[in-house]
């Protein structure tokens, strides 16, 4: 599949693109797209870049009624110098492919499907905001098209590529969340599809996201779903905690998703010789640890925020406030360094840069 | 929302009928369907019947990504007579908007949803397959359809009633099926959407599903995801045991789909003063009575097959044959028993056929 020619349709007109400060995530779209098909005994084919357009399915698609979907989500970043760069792009193709298999959605060749990627970001490069903490957003993701209602996986599916202008997610420095602990929705559970990034994971998370930004909280620290005790991961963040002196995270236990932010800030750790640990982690051991005075800091890690340092927590009825409600020095360190190698002003010592011609 | 009048565009061309031998679940669908859109603020809007046709959506809509989605399955019967009959179908509107609320999807009319079925039903009332066992299975579903990429119920969707002609579930008599007992694989959990009939959860069971047909089992029996220890359902059925003269089912604990057919047959029972409980059965007490020669039968529910009867069961490596794999006579009597009443042929003394004008 390597070889294979992407068919490329350039856009005639082209869209006006949003000022700086108009950016709003995913809610604007560049000029093109990129589509491959797939189709049971000829496997995935007829890759092309298009101008950017609905689609147009069958009421009766799988997708519509079994959910078998997948996405990923990672930006491309410009650097001063105007180079374009995507951060760990294969890991993210990688993990495409462990959704499939979770999901039961075919293979993909993954570098096949990444130069596809950086195919459509040369042809949109422009699109990508160069004001500071500004990148474009790409979302590769697999639907399912037969029109069948039986459950069974899909004959036919799309692969997809779209992408849209992001806006710094912090506009004054590093805003600390706060995060309510649920205790009675559950995310996804050992045994589920926690560990792919599929559509339904995110549908379930939505009634409690809702209950809790009724409440003033703006995320949901997801507990495990057999004893409602070891933390999990957030809305669309994993975890870490820095307890006196050593961080944790909750380990890759089969129900959370294993977060490349996650991974990468792991290796920075270890780089600078700051002690981590990725083991079981009880919701109690946190509050254990925040009245001893050692909960130093916590912070969630993901794609879009990178780093979303943790203000408050409440669990049940016990509300504790993190490092004053204010960033913690380790969390701005984090921030800082993964950015600045994402941006390209800090050297980048583990080879995660991937430039685009 | 009761009043709306219903804008009906007619197909000016017929598709060519299938022929009853033709007939299969869920591929062919009728010359009309029904829609209806939400849009934050206006609400539910312009519901029409019109051709069956393909839906155009942006790549961003969210049921794309974050599979927010729910949909429901019933019945159109047509008596000897020429009447065509519903079986329950308000029950279906109100499960719909239960999964509504836990997928926070808007709710709908019920009562005008229920119009508007009937009204597509008599319209496409030529497609109701009228040999034996055969019927017009009705997809109601609700997609979310904002173009938007951000984890956050939609701002729209939209409603739509698709039909399918379906064939005879069983084309010589009942025949019982292979269950594998699931023990790695969780379909859901208490606290997740397992009480809604929402995509993900068809989804999440596609891999199990494959493993199971691989090893030559029809069917996934899932056991709770906390402790893999009690009794849940079976792919789209619940299930029931006759143990030692007794009927039993697993109890509506939070994590299974309250099924029409399901409590259908516990009336049924009732009124034929057969002893039936709904409480929480581990797989070691079914496999407990088989030893002692308790376990009479076994049969999954379900608007599809309706009664499904076990005949093998497969649980780690302990297999068991139920009653010679042979259809049990309580199997036999509730089957013909629930057809009867939706063909007409049998007495409905709980007021369950709606009939279309
Ligand atoms: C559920 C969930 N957990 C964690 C993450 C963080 O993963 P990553 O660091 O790869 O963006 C995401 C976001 O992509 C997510 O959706
Ligand atoms: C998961 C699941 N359980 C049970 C059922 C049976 O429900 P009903 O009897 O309402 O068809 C279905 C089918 O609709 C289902 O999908």
């Amino acid at each position: 599949m390597l070889d294979q020619t992407i068919k490329v349709e350039l856009s005639t007109t082209k869209k006006q693109k949003p000022n700086a400060d108009q950016l709003q995530f995913g809610k604007i779209f560049t000029d093109h797209m990129f589509i491959m098909d797939y189709t049971e005994g000829k496997g995935w084919h007829d890759p092309r870049i298009v101008p950017y357009q609905p689609i147009t399915l069958d009421p009766s698609s799988v997708v519509f009624h079994y959910g078998q979907t997948v996405f990923e989500g990672l930006k491309a970043y410009v650097t001063k110098e105007g180079k374009v760069q995507l951060f760990r792009p294969e890991k993210n193709m990688e993990r495409l492919n462990q959704s499939n298999d979770r999901m039961v959605i075919p293979k993909i060749d993954e570098q096949f499907a990444l130069k596809a990627l950086k195919q459509l970001v040369s042809i949109d490069k422009d699109w990508i905001p160069t004001a500071e903490g500004t990148s474009l957003y790409i979302r590769p993701f697999i639907i399912a098209t037969q029109p069948f209602l039986g459950v069974a996986p899909s004959s036919q599916y799309k692969f997809m590529i779209i992408m849209s202008p992001v806006g710094a997610y912090y506009k004054e420095g590093l805003n600390p969340v706060k995060i309510l602990v649920e205790n009675e929705y559950v995310r996804t559970v050992k045994g589920g599809t926690g560990t792919a990034k599929t559509g339904g994971n995110y549908a379930a998370s939505l009634k409690a996201q809702e209950i809790s930004s009724q409440k003033g909280y703006s995320q949901v620290l997801w507990l495990d779903g057999i004893e409602h005790k070891y933390v999990e991961e957030v809305g669309s963040m994993n975890i870490f905690f820095k307890i006196d002196g050593k961080v944790v995270t909750p380990e890759l236990s089969g129900s959370i998703l294993p977060g490349i932010t996650r991974d990468s800030i792991i290796q920075l750790l270890k780089y600078w010789n700051i002690p981590v640990e990725e083991r079981k982690i009880s919701i109690e051991e946190i509050y254990e640890a925040y009245d001893k005075g050692l909960l130093e800091e916590a912070f969630g890690t993901g794609t879009a925020a990178v780093i979303s340092p943790v203000g408050e927590l409440l669990w049940k009825d016990r509300k504790i406030v993190l490092n004053n409600g204010e960033t913690g020095p380790l969390s701005k360190k984090l921030y800082d360094t993964l950015t600045g190698i994402q941006y390209g002003t800090v050297e980048d010592p583990f080879g995660w840069i991937v430039t685009v011609e």
